[in-house]
């Protein structure tokens, strides 16, 4: 029984130049920082860890608002992390800002962050900084009540 | 200053489906898993998450394994996670293997793997789960010493 197990296989192309395909096809390729030796031909590692986080939080919230998804125009999730000064420069903090148009009711919205964020995102919770979340709905931010 | 701060953006396209580009143009297309209803049209974010840490890893290595770096043919880095079985269904364990071909000594290519596990990954660093690293060496399973 592996179905608990989940696996990726990346590739060295040549440089600093690493990507990997899914058995879908789909593609991440990566590389360093242009002061590290990169030549910009990929996304940093880094990049993709916060794109992760923010695509994880992102499918929950549309599956938990879907009764009101007709009503949402737009969807942009801002991740930005800090970096500890010194190495190995993991993030020590994250904020996930959700940036939405549509006509939903707010507290409906807030609802499907909260949800993602404490129970359902894998990607939150395999994460060691802590995770704030910020919410900015048709151009104004919306604090959790 | 705001040096130590990295942020991403990803844009909601419709469905599941989540897209982000870096300021050099380079993508990362997330889908959700097909019973969750996902079309297969990106990676999945946890296999994001996987991805992130082989290119960081990997980077790392092959930055420290630079003298030797003309020996080595090819390398490719898997990357396996456990994921608890009830949600948030987050990584308990994830293991790096690393396959390598080529004619480099097997103390260097430890001693790479090491110095990026314990003191440069930001990405390793980031993450909760214990990362278990393995190193397969032309074709032969190579204990850490």
């Amino acid at each position: 029984m592996e179905s608990n197990k989940m696996q990726v296989s990346i590739i060295w192309e040549n440089d600093f130049i690493f990507s990997m395909t899914n058995s879908d096809g789909n593609q991440l390729k990566m590389d360093a920082h242009m002061e590290a030796g990169g030549q910009k031909k990929g996304l940093l590692p880094m990049q993709a860890l916060l794109g992760a986080l923010a695509g994880c939080v992102g499918m929950d919230f549309t599956a938990i608002l879907q009764p009101h998804m007709d009503q949402v125009n737009s969807i942009e999730i801002v991740t930005q992390g800090t970096k500890r000064e010194i190495q190995p420069k993991d993030f020590t903090a994250i904020t996930v800002t959700f940036i939405v148009t549509g006509d939903v009711p707010t507290d409906k919205v807030w609802r499907a962050i909260k949800i993602s964020a404490e129970k359902y995102c894998p990607v939150a919770h395999s994460l060691k900084p802590d995770i704030i979340y910020q919410l900015r709905l048709n151009g104004q931010e919306i604090l959790d009540q």
